[in-house]
Parts: structure tokens; C-alpha cells; sequence
């Protein structure tokens, strides 16, 4: 059977890409330039990752990272991998500023989400791909 | 100059163990069994560390995030590195339940520590040393 991301991942976010069985996505939440990268596998714990995909999800975490804290030109980046609603496991990685919706609180919980507009949700998807091409 | 930890952490924390230009901290909160790893670096963003850190950051993570889920039988372990207050690169490990004092929102914010007993205290702190002689 194929893997299927979680339906309130799918449902909050928006797939951009695939690279060594991860999913890269964007969270359609417009308070924050936040993205999530989903491993396509059963596991629901980072230890319970095989090596190679752990190794990916890890260079991966770091390059979307050092990307984002450029092109956002952020305060902080917070990475996470929490799952207490959604048990598949997924990373978030969320560019922060001082004056965002949530600042200095972490963002989960806080408020509702903002749902991207056509335009932004297009320039931040082709914006990911660049990063991804860099790799 | 030698590497000083933040006095913010120093002073929620108990120190365990050093391995690899990793500091090993046991957060002293007894309501939940909360580690966390501090990489001896100036860096403050995951994606600043040298490879051979990031590398010894990632195994350790998953090391005490797989022992902590056996030790708590814990209903999923949350491994963040957030840093929106202390900038100093530190990444939180915590065994989560469904009937802790936050459950199922994330720990970050919610309520005020609880000092750990003393008896509790030598107790994890003997437990993970255990952990890390086993790597």
C-alpha cells in the first residue's frame, strides 16, 4: 500500500516535493512561513527512523532551515517534532520574528491558522523549490 | 574562554554528563521527565553547527528520545529546538503522556515548573547516565 499522509496534515498543508522518501510541504497558515517535512514511513518516532532516511531528514531539517532564517531574515527558527494530535510523524520548521502572531510563545495552539492567499501560497511554493534544487 | 551555559538554562537545569561537545541536562520540572542536550558551540541555530556536532546532536537525540519512550512508556516523546527566550542552541527531549499537566498541548509556556525532590532527582539523574553508558 502506498503511504498517505495523515488527513489533517493534508488537509493544513500544501505538498511542494519529494526527495529521498520525504515529503516536503507548506503549512497553509499565512502568520508564519512555516513548513513541514513528512518521512514517508510508519514510524511516529525520530528514533524509530531507519539510518538512511533519518540521515536525509536531518540535512533536510538543516537546509530548509539555514534557508529560511535567510530568506525570512528571522529572529529564530523553531524545528520540532511534537505529534500529539497527529501521530505520523512529521518535522515542523517555522521562521520566527518578533513581532509575529505568537512571538516569543511557540505557535502550536495559538490561534487559528490564516489560510494563504492564491499569491503568496504560489511565490512561497515556487520560492521551497528553489531551495530544494539547491540541495 | 570556556563554554558557559545560559544562566537561564543553568538555572532550570541539572547537568548530567558531557559527550562529544554535548552537554546533557536534566530539566528539574517533576512534572514531566524533560532532557535536554546543549551543544558546546556558539552556534544558535541547528543549521550552524559543524558536521561532526550536528552529527553527535542527531544520534544523541534519537538515543535518549528511543530511552526515554521505553524508561516513561510514553505516548510520544516531543523533540524540539525552539529558543525564542534563550538563544543559546538547546534542544528539549520530553516523554509525553496523555494525562500530564499538558497534554496535549506542547510544554512550552504552560504553568510554572515544579522543582524536582531530591529523591526523584538522583533517581533520573542515574538513570540517564545509565543511557549514556550504553551508547
Amino acid at each position: 500500500m502506498g503511504f498517505l499522509v495523515h488527513p489533517t496534515l493534508e488537509k493544513d498543508t500544501i505538498f511542494v516535493d519529494r526527495s529521498n522518501a520525504l515529503q516536503i510541504r507548506l503549512v497553509d497558515d499565512a502568520r508564519f512561513f512555516w513548513l513541514m517535512i513528512i518521512p514517508e514511513t510508519a514510524a511516529t518516532e525520530l528514533h524509530e527512523l531507519n539510518e538512511d532516511i533519518a540521515e536525509s531528514l536531518w540535512k533536510m531539517t538543516r537546509h530548509l532551515g539555514a534557508a529560511l532564517k535567510t530568506h525570512c531574515d528571522a529572529a529564530k527558527i523553531n524545528t520540532a517534532a511534537i505529534g500529539n494530535m497527529v501521530p505520523q510523524l512529521h518535522v515542523h520548521i517555522v521562521a520566527r520574528h518578533n513581532d509575529d502572531a505568537a512571538w516569543p510563545q511557540t505557535i502550536w495552539g495559538q490561534g487559528d491558522m490564516q489560510r494563504l492567499g492564491e499569491t503568496t501560497k504560489a511565490v512561497r511554493l515556487s520560492t521551497i523549490q528553489g531551495w530544494l534544487g539547491r540541495m
